[in-house]
C-alpha cells in the first residue's frame, strides 16, 4: 500500500492530503457518515479509507460513534464518523507591534475563542513567544484542545520572504522618513527572522505558516469581517503606514515573489514628499495618519493628534473636512486603478483614518465613481473593515484553514509543507500599535 | 455505487472529473501503467478506477496496450494505459474582428497544428462559425481526432458576461472616440451574444468555454510564450485599442464581475482626452497606435500610419523618440501601480506599438525603476509578447486546459460545466484586426 506512513512529502504527500481532506470535507457536508457511506462518496479504496479514518481520529479530527442501543439492528452496530465539534484545529497569533494576538477555530471552522495582550513595543521574541504560549494557554483551558492542533498562522510585521520557512523582522526603517536605500539590502531584509517561526514549533511542534499581518487582516475581512463571503476584495488599510492586501479568489494573493499589496507605494506625486521605502510621493506620503495631521497643520489647524484632529472633523472644521477631501479622492483614484486592473467585488478601509467616517468615505465614492471603467463602476462596493485589532489573528488562521488545513499529519518536515512562496509586506505598514521598535 | 453513469453535476460530477483527472495526470507522469499500478497510485477502489478507465478510453482520452508477446510471462497478459498521443484534447478558436484563428493540442498539452482566414470586418456569426469548422477541419485532416475532442475553448472581441453560457457580441462603440455611456447599457453591452456559443455547441456537440481574446493571449503568453512556466503574468497590449490581462497563481484572472484587466482605463490625464469607456484621460487615449500618431503629428511629425511612423523612429527622428519617450513614461507608470499592487515575476508588451522596440521599452524600463516598490524592483522583468496573432487561439486552448480539461464528459449541461465566473474584456479593447466592426 503506497501512502502507508511515516507519511511522505511529494506527490504522494500531497495525495494523501488530498484523500485526508476529501474525507474531512464529505463529514463537513454530510454531518455523520459511515465508513462504506464514506467509500462510497469518496471512491477511495476500503484500505486507503480505513487508514485516512484512522489517522484523521488519532489526530482528533474526526470521531467515532456508535448508533444509540434502540437504534441498533442485528449483527455488529455500524460506527459512525463526525468531525469533533471540539477539535481545536488552528490557532492564530499576530504579534503587532505592542501587542499578540490569540484566536482559535474548531475543526468546523468556528472561531471558538480569542485573547490579547499588550507589551512594550520593544519585546524581544522569546517573550513574545511567551505570551503567545499563555494566551494560548488561556484558550486550552476552555474549548480549544492542543493535542489536536493541527497547524499555527502567524501574523507579522514587516517583509516576509518568499519561499522557504523564514520569518519576519522588526524592519529596519521607521515611518519617519529614513531611507531603506533601494535594493542592496532586499536579500538581507528577506531573510531575516527564522526566530520566531523556531520559537513557535520548539512550543508547540506544528507547521507554523506566517505572513504579514496587514495582508492575513484582509484575508480575515473576506472570510469572516466586512468581505465576509466575498471572493474578490481590495483592502487598504489607512493607519501611521499605508498598506493593504488582495483576495482573489477567496485566496491570499502573493504575487510572484510575495511582494503584492504595497498599495501605500504607490506613486501618487512624481515630487511629492520622500516615502519610507526611499522613493517620493507614495500614496503612504499623503494618506498616512502623519501625512494628514501634517497637511491639517499647513492648512492651519492645531490638531497634533488624531483624536483631536477627528474632533475638528466631527464639529465640521473645514480646514480638516478639506484635507479629507483631498485625501479621499488620492486614496479613491490609487483605488480605482487597481480596480480597473484586478476588478474587486468589495474594496475594504481599516485603519484609524476611517473613524473620520463619511467625511473621508465619500471623497473615495466618487474618485472610485469617476476612475472606476464604467461597466464596473456600479459593482463595486466600498465597505468600512468589521474586525479592527483581531483581524490580524483571525486572517492567520484563515490562511491554515486556506492552505494546510491537515498539515500537522507531517511535522517532519515543516518547512516542506509549507507553501512553496511566501509573503511579504508594505516596508511602510503599520497596525495601530506598528510604530518603529528599536 | 455512486458516481455511475450517466454523470452528475454538482459535488459527485465534480468528484468523478477530480479521478478522472488524477489519473491522467498519473499517466501524464508515469507514462505507462497497469490497472493494478493506477489504483496503487490513486487509492481509488476496483470499482471507481474500472468505471473511470472505461470513460477515459471510451473518449479516446487513454488508449490500452498488450505488452509485447517476448515480455510476456505465464498467465494472462497485463494490460497497460498510457495517454493517447493523437486525441486532440481541445481546440481554440480566435474570433477576431477580420480572421479566425483555430489551433489544436493533443491530450498531452501539446500543439498539434493552428491554422487562420481572414475575413471582411462586418462578417456574421453564422459566416464566422463556418470559418472555424472549415479550419478545424483541416486540423482533423491531420493529427486532430474530433471524436476526442473535449472542449472548445473561444476567444471574442468584446465584454463577456460574468456567469452563465452567455457569450460576446460586437462591442457596439468605436475605438475613435464614441461614447458608450455610462452605466446604462452595461447590462445589455454583458448580456449578448449567445450567439457564437450556440452554433458553435451545435456544430461540435461539445462545452464551449468563452472569455475574451486580449485576456485569453495574456494567458497563453504565460503558458506557451514570453512568460512559459511563470506563475503571475502582466500583460498589457498596446494596438489600437489598449487592454491587458492578468495571470494570478498560473490561472487567468477574473475578478469579482469579470471585469479585471482593463489596464488602458486606469486613468492618467485628469483633463486629458475623452475615452471609448465615456471617461476622460485613460491610458488608451495616450498609448493606442492613433494617440501616439496623434501626439507625433502634434510634434511636427507627417507619418500618418504606424509604419511610416515606425520608420522614423527607426531613422532616429528626435520628434517621433520623444513621443515614445513620453508615452512609454505614461505606460511605464501605469504598469508600476499595477505592479506594486498585484507584483507579476513578468510584464508581456505585445501590440503593434511594440514593433518600435526600445525606443518604447527603455522608458517603460525606466519608470518601472522608479515607481516600482524598491523591493520588487529588480525582480520584475518585462519582455515583449512571442506569440503574435496566434495568442488568442493558444489561450483559448490554455482556458480549457486550466478550467475543464474533462469537460466532455458531460455534454449534457455544460452551461452547469461552465465555471461559475466568466470574463470581460476592456471595452476599449482591439486586435491588430479588431477596428470596428458595423
Amino acid at each position: 500500500m503506497l501512502c502507508r506512513m511515516p507519511p511522505q512529502e511529494g506527490p504522494l504527500g500531497r495525495l494523501r492530503r488530498g484523500h485526508e481532506e476529501l474525507v474531512l470535507d464529505l463529514l463537513r457536508r454530510h454531518g455523520r457518515l459511515s465508513r462504506g457511506e464514506l467509500g462510497r462518496h469518496s471512491g477511495l479504496s476500503r484500505t486507503t479509507l480505513y487508514d485516512i479514518v484512522a489517522t484523521l481520529v488519532h489526530d482528533g479530527a474526526i470521531v467515532v460513534s456508535a448508533p444509540a442501543p434502540a437504534l441498533r439492528r442485528r449483527g455488529r452496530p455500524v460506527e459512525t464518523l463526525t468531525l469533533n465539534p471540539h477539535a481545536g484545529q488552528a490557532i492564530g497569533i499576530d504579534f503587532a507591534r505592542r501587542a499578540v494576538h490569540v484566536a482559535a477555530v474548531n475543526v468546523a471552522h468556528e472561531v471558538i475563542g480569542s485573547a490579547s495582550e499588550p507589551h512594550d513595543a520593544g519585546l524581544g521574541w522569546q517573550e513574545r513567544v511567551d505570551i503567545a504560549d499563555r494566551l494560548v494557554g488561556k484558550l486550552a483551558e476552555g474549548a480549544l484542545r492542543l493535542g489536536a492542533l493541527n497547524a499555527i498562522g502567524v501574523g507579522v510585521v514587516g517583509p516576509v520572504a518568499d519561499g522557504g520557512g523564514t520569518g519576519s523582522e522588526p524592519p529596519s526603517r521607521t515611518g519617519t522618513g529614513s531611507s531603506q536605500g533601494a535594493d542592496g539590502d532586499t536579500a538581507r531584509r528577506l531573510r531575516h527572522s527564522d526566530e520566531p517561526l523556531a520559537l513557535l514549533r520548539a512550543r508547540f511542534d506544528v507547521p507554523v505558516l506566517l505572513d504579514n499581518n496587514t495582508r492575513l487582516a484582509a484575508l480575515a475581512e473576506a472570510t469572516w469581517g466586512a468581505a465576509a463571503g466575498d471572493q474578490d476584495v481590495l483592502y487598504l488599510r489607512l493607519s501611521h503606514g499605508v498598506g493593504g492586501g488582495l483576495v482573489v479568489g477567496g485566496s491570499l494573493h502573493r504575487g510572484a515573489w510575495g511582494l503584492s499589496g504595497e498599495l501605500g507605494h504607490i506613486r501618487v506625486e512624481p515630487a511629492g514628499r520622500r516615502c519610507s521605502c526611499g522613493a517620493t510621493g507614495c500614496l503612504e506620503t499623503v494618506a498616512s495618519v502623519g501625512a494628514v495631521l501634517d497637511a491639517h497643520r499647513a492648512a492651519g489647524g492645531e490638531a497634533d493628534q488624531l483624536p483631536a484632529f477627528l474632533a475638528r472633523v466631527e464639529a465640521g472644521d473645514p480646514a480638516a473636512l478639506g484635507v479629507l477631501e483631498a485625501v479621499g479622492t488620492r486614496i479613491g483614484s490609487v483605488l480605482a486603478a487597481v480596480c480597473n486592473a484586478v476588478g474587486p467585488g468589495v474594496i475594504v478601509l481599516s485603519g484609524e483614518l476611517t473613524q473620520a467616517g463619511a467625511a473621508l468615505f465619500e471623497p473615495v465614492e466618487r474618485a472610485l465613481g469617476a476612475d472606476v471603467v464604467p461597466l464596473a463602476r456600479h459593482r463595486v462596493d466600498l465597505r468600512k473593515a468589521a474586525l479592527n485589532e483581531a483581524g490580524g489573528a483571525l486572517g492567520a488562521i484563515a490562511l491554515v484553514l486556506h492552505e494546510s488545513p491537515l498539515l500537522s499529519r507531517y511535522p517532519a518536515r515543516p518547512d516542506a509543507a509549507r507553501p512553496a512562496r511566501s509573503a511579504s509586506t508594505s516596508p511602510a505598514d503599520a497596525s495601530p500599535d506598528s510604530e518603529e521598535t528599536p
